[in-house]
């Protein structure tokens, strides 16, 4: 048998270094009509082994956990497709499913939470329990899924159940009438910061979620209340701007959101926990504080939506808040109670204290975080949660009555929640405690080495982040330690940095040889393009026309990941 | 090492008979602040896959291929993770990824589907090349981004670059006003048939996409064409209802949508192929033919959209349709070509033949496959494709320029592309071929000796379908061979239906033990309900109100998976 394996058509190999695995190519995964035979299909799953094998060793740049191990214990699920369609909490006739472990990762993260569980009060879930599931596609899944939640409650639908016209009962989706006096009653409006992560600005498109920006140039044009007369913001800024650490401006979220209540709408803010490029958390009790006062005074923290007449011919109403506070802790959420841990039994004493962020504070509606990054697993996955009276079920329904189509997908991914139980399984809480704070002392030491190599490379870390930023190297470089890069705006100067992320497999070893490497070369000072086209500077034209209305701006590179 | 699991919570066991491999539960996966010890945590997972081996022998109600053998040749790459982030075509940083197994597998698949190769000209990629992605959540996310692009597609909303405040250009979301004289250009309408997978119905939710039973009720209430003066339908009705065989009411869906049309809306418009309970295969090429003069009678078949001006002021413009025709093919797009080639080569002749669906006809704007049902894998995967064309991108944008966020998540699973390679590595064209013929030889199987049982089971099939329904068995036989179960309205009457699915590891013995146990009983004679509460018969009330409108009615059971 010879091996038809072709030449290197992408260059990978050149920038590795001449002594690295090759990389795979696009020839050697070509599916001819006849099929690849056994051996052929063996050689090519060899090449991208040894591939990975190498690179995964100097992997620094991303937020995922590479230590994994899971081949020995998980190995033999391979040969069964499972599948957790519907519902953690029903059962289902699709018997090959691991609902038993989603249940203890989702039990597990409500506790380290401080979600209400959801033990049974006469023969009920209280409706103020935890609800939620375990992601098929990560954060951006529980994202999407959290802000759809989010808009339906905020904008007067109601899921309800009526008579069917052949007997039976049926779901039925409505919607309430804005009351006379506040047109905008149902129309949320929402809020994240410049230093989101693209895919909430993408759920916000997905979902027809109008953001402050929109709502504002088309109603409130010369309204901005962070520079009257002015253009709005695109994004809430975050303190300091792209110098900054990374987290959102309180300040002037606050005014904005004090804008739009003072006109009636309600408001949906995503807050970040662990933010992509910078590691920065917004500070979500700290924001909750602040806006409880505003959200009482324009009547946001308590509404009535109305549903139809039950058979005595009452209005049937729901009360709910004007506001729905979801936090993106895809990093961050599932480390960070560790940390607090930590803090509480004295171990450690930052400097910076960590701000709260969960079901402590009664307006955090929702979480995500995702089970890929830092405890690990070799696809996405994630945990969503919520609050079972912010789900979207017919308010009154017993709660001992399931519905079984709660989550956003169809099938759902089960091997995932086995992945997430045994990195639950296999660490222990101090196991959990001595893996943050090794990867903080990590993370510390990879700050000083940074900054020790000078001002050329400006590496600088957001307080108690995992990730320290710096100059971006040359392409070799990049490549070798699988680098993130991203250009920052600073002043009217676009600077391309780099970061590293550490990781739980992330060594000090690791760092000092990426160091090592930095020492003998620069930042790059030109900016590096994707696919060597000039995407920097091609347009189209301008908006500026009557008929346009600018509805977003869209990021598509920079902040990926 | 004393073992704690504890005694069954569930009574699966009891229901599978007693020699059954004893179901997990809850207990057994509980995670104490401790953690779980090693042995313990292997003979947790022992019992899991004790429990899934005896089940899967007798896999019999949903379309997941059981026949996957990935343990082997896959196992290593459980070590990793592995990311393909952003878009198959584009390079990124993210260095342990596997664009080039999913390359080849979009290739194959656009092949099989006819749609036009990716292959440069002049240094670029054709307007109308195929352009697609290998999916994270399954035919969900497929569904979901195609009606979300169609929806901005066809609602007059543009992605275009505009020269950057402080200089190069960025991405900028835009919306065009409808003209003076149709209001309705830039509200399309959503329609979907009866037997549609409830994530159809779900994504049109999220989307906020009107479908014709919300706009009809609200814009044009006494018009309905079907049904002139009375309520609208909910959703387009399937050929002879309940009891027909699952595909859409062709003639019924041309006077919808040409009533819609007529009222100046574009239309979307989703089609099945194999359906979820009956497998049934809507006639796509035929519904083209009828629509295609109903779209140029109203223009739908080419309009102008506008997005603003370039720098010598002239109107900025592209070209669309009015129309946006998906295709659902979660089970049936990736077998039924091969059924095609085997008529072609007279190896079959069906009495009904397989209707076309694919690229060839020129209104398929959309196709979405399944990579876990019929091909098999261990989690939910697929395929999702369209023409570069229809992409949200700048419509000048040269293609060389790359759009590093085109797809719907942000992390994406880059196991599932090397599943889906090994699946089309593995097997010929030719396997292929034999493959889909021994599974529609074991259907015929199905049906016939289900047939055979008489009149109280009343066996049915669609013609060429890999499913067979039949009245529902008793629940300790639904829970053995893992049967799929629906409510069917038989006229006024709601029957209880089960089905079986003819996947490749189905063989005739295991119909046969299935026939034989249905030979020993009777079919279930009562309704039997989820979570043994009173589902069927909760209500709120009704939404007959002047305030409420209703928006959907919303399926959340029976057409499971």
């Amino acid at each position: 048998m010879t091996m038809t394996i072709a030449d290197q058509t992408r260059d990978d190999t050149r920038l590795a270094g001449a002594d690295a695995a090759p990389s795979p190519t696009d020839q050697d995964f070509a599916l001819p009509p006849g099929g690849v035979p056994e051996p052929q299909r063996k050689a090519v799953l060899d090449k991208l082994e040894n591939y990975f094998a190498d690179l995964q060793g100097r992997f620094l740049g991303y937020q995922t956990n590479e230590d994994l191990k899971l081949r020995e214990p998980m190995a033999r699920f391979l040969d069964y497709h499972f599948n957790n369609v519907g519902d953690p909490f029903e059962d289902s006739h699709f018997t090959l499913h691991t609902r038993w472990a989603e249940r203890a990762v989702l039990d597990y993260y409500a506790k380290l939470w401080h979600g209400k569980p959801r033990t049974k009060v006469n023969g009920e879930v209280p409706k103020d329990a935890y609800w939620g599931y375990v992601l098929t596609m990560g954060s951006s899944e529980g994202n999407n899924y959290a802000l759809w939640n989010a808009r339906d409650y905020l904008s007067g639908k109601t899921l309800m159940r009526e008579p069917a016209k052949d007997g039976g009962a049926q779901y039925v989706w409505v919607q309430d009438t804005a009351p006379a006096d506040n047109q905008n009653a149902y129309s949320p409006v929402g809020f994240y910061s410049h230093d989101t992560h693209y895919s909430v600005a993408k759920a916000l498109r997905v979902l027809n979620i109008p953001h402050f920006y929109e709502v504002g140039t088309k109603l409130y044009p010369y309204a901005n209340p962070l520079d009257p007369g002015k253009p709005w913001d695109h994004e809430v800024p975050s303190t300091g701007g792209d110098s900054g650490p990374g987290s959102i401006d309180v300040d002037k979220l606050a005014r904005l959101v004090e804008f739009f209540a003072s006109m009636g709408h309600p408001v949906m803010i995503n807050l970040n926990y662990g933010s992509t490029f910078k590691g920065a958390y917004d500070d979500v009790a700290g924001i909750c504080d602040r806006l409880r006062p505003i959200f009482a005074r324009y009547g946001l923290d308590k509404r009535k939506v109305r549903y139809g007449r039950d058979e005595n011919g009452n209005e049937l109403v729901d009360e709910r808040t004007g506001h729905w506070i979801h936090v993106d802790g895809a990093l961050a959420a599932t480390y960070a109670p560790f940390i607090e841990k930590l803090v509480d039994a004295g171990e450690i004493k930052p400097a910076t204290p960590l701000p709260k962020f969960d079901f402590r504070i009664p307006e955090v509606a929702s979480i995500v975080t995702s089970g890929h990054k830092y405890p690990g697993a070799p696809w996405p996955c994630g945990v969503f949660m919520t609050k079972a009276n912010l789900q979207m079920q017919p308010p009154e329904q017993p709660a001992v009555i399931g519905s079984p189509d709660t989550t956003f997908g169809g099938s759902r991914n089960a091997f995932s929640p086995l992945v997430m139980w045994h990195f639950l399984a296999k660490h222990s809480e101090r196991d959990q405690m001595t893996m943050i704070r090794t990867a903080l002392e990590v993370t510390d030491h990879a700050e000083k080495k940074l900054k020790e190599l000078g001002g050329t490379w400006e590496a600088a870390r957001t307080p108690l982040a995992l990730t320290v930023r710096f100059k971006q190297p040359p392409p070799e470089l990049v490549h070798k330690y699988s680098l993130a890069t991203i250009p920052l705006k600073v002043g009217h100067e676009v600077l391309h940095y780099a970061h590293l992320y550490v990781m739980p497999h992330v060594t000090k070893e690791m760092i000092d040889a990426l160091v090592a490497d930095l020492a003998k070369t620069s930042p790059v000072s030109m900016p590096v393009q994707r696919g060597g086209a000039d995407l920097a500077t091609y347009v189209d034209g301008s908006a500026d026309t009557g008929d346009i209305a600018r509805l977003a701006l869209v990021h598509v590179s920079g902040s990926a990941f």
